[in-house]
């Protein structure tokens, strides 16, 4: 396994990899890997010739009061992992390589950026996109592995992916979540005993709202104040919201494809959650029947 | 010589050479072409395996009130040109291809793009790096062409190439210029005669204040004093300055390299023009003198 830190560098491997015919996967984290990360490494490797993991704690998308300097930086423990799955170049670039002198270029998704975390965090899915596109152009891969977890971010690479004839196919896997449900996060590793155990109710929360749902309950309103009501363990919530599952439009009437994001602290640390849902038809007939009530 | 109009395919295209080890040179322009524009496409052929010239009005960087809807398309003839130069690949996506429903993707180059034609063509150079970007991702290219008259634009492209990593050298080629000093451009074709005589006072103005550089002049003011008054005979002036040849960034003092700037109007049709001056050792040591003097 390679250890690569220069964005040239991993472009000339990648142009000796695809001379070769040979096809390449990248999975682009912040390092700290759990069983998350490591069920895009293993896709990953299944579906390509070669497989690029990218370790990179991204100064441009922290705000300073955030944790940038704590986020946990486990780099040895993630070369082991990356190398039992079968990763074939660890690219870890340092931040003087991917932000040098006088930088200034950086690439944002409308609209798509500025609800969800991008309200609360502004800035973010600007150094979410722009890291991105330097990982793209430097990997130039066949397939990018993300999780679904990070739901609102998934949907912006997309769209900058289509929009900027990007060559590279986006795959989202599942989140993975504990035995308990609490989805992996390398942000886990902050909570204390007894904030674990109250992080539970937001996978709870999730999993709640979606029989809501199943069960016929079209109206947003109604589905976010109960989720809300099931968060009462946590210490503050930052946003529970149901939205276009491509647009990221808040939605009052479930009747298309919608993800359903949470955001909430728990002590200091902030965890964040989601669920997609798609209407079947029977389900969607609902609003229908309400615009008819209502006329 | 193949004409290919949407992204993917340009890509499939460029992957077939890289794959067979040939090289790739490509030349972005908005169509009606001249002498610069062959200039271009020529060192292209020469240097690169094959060559891929784009024709794209790209209306992002167009302002409704600018000349989107006028601006001067010769496709079969900018056609005929390109096979007789030895061009592999046209690429003339339509709006469509290029801007698809909800579009939302923008590459932007801070600083550099806010000064000169940024300054009074907001979103301008959005619309460039953004378009640009799109070009380069599509045809994966090992060079790519650009004329020193469009000058902040090739500044902005450099920086947004280091920036976001891509592979692409970017190559400046001199201003061609007609056989009385006005420099080549897609838009003299809107100019009247007696517009078109009036324009060579731009031209003229460059190679005086060069010259006034040359004899060791370092003060910006008095430069951009002389070339306003060599300007008599425009219309309007939109701007002159003299900037930081990389930073596009005003200067007060001329001792490292700079590019003098002008932008004006003759009747309606607006142009623009510069020229790069950098300093000889000799030269550079007058400012030193004059803040000897000054302190």
């Amino acid at each position: 396994m390679k250890i690569i830190t220069e964005p040239n560098e991993l472009r000339n491997w990648s142009r000796e990899q695809r001379k070769n015919g040979q096809s390449i996967g990248i999975v682009p984290t912040m390092g700290a890997l759990h069983e998350g990360h490591s069920s895009l490494l293993e896709a990953s490797v299944e579906n390509n010739d070669a497989t690029i993991l990218t370790i990179f704690v991204n100064p441009a998308q922290f705000a300073p009061h955030e944790d940038f300097d704590t986020y946990p930086r486990t780099f040895e423990g993630d070369c082991k992992i990356a190398a039992v799955v079968g990763v074939d170049v660890v690219y870890a670039p340092n931040t003087k390589n991917m932000y040098p002198r006088n930088y200034a270029s950086y690439v944002e998704v409308e609209r798509l950026q500025d609800g969800l975390c991008g309200g609360t965090r502004p800035h973010f899915f600007k150094g979410v996109a722009t890291v991105v596109a330097k990982l793209f152009n430097a990997a130039d891969a066949d397939r990018a592995y993300f999780g679904l977890k990070d739901g609102q971010q998934i949907a912006i690479i997309k769209r900058m992916v289509r929009d900027l004839d990007f060559g590279v196919e986006i795959v989202a896997l599942p989140t993975v979540r504990e035995q308990d449900g609490l989805a992996m996060s390398s942000r886990n590793k902050y909570l204390t005993d007894e904030e674990r155990k109250r992080s539970l109710c937001i996978s709870q929360a999730l999993f709640r709202s979606i029989a809501q749902m199943k069960n016929g309950c079209v109206d947003s309103d109604a589905i976010i104040e109960t989720v809300r009501a099931n968060l009462y363990q946590v210490d503050r919530i930052d946003y529970v919201s149901i939205v276009d599952a491509d647009e990221m439009t808040p939605v009052d009437t479930i009747e298309r494809p919608v993800m359903l994001a949470i955001a909430v602290f728990v002590g200091e640390t902030r965890l964040i959650d989601n669920i997609r849902f798609e209407p079947t038809a029977t389900q969607t007939s609902a609003p229908d029947t309400l615009i008819a009530q209502e006329a």
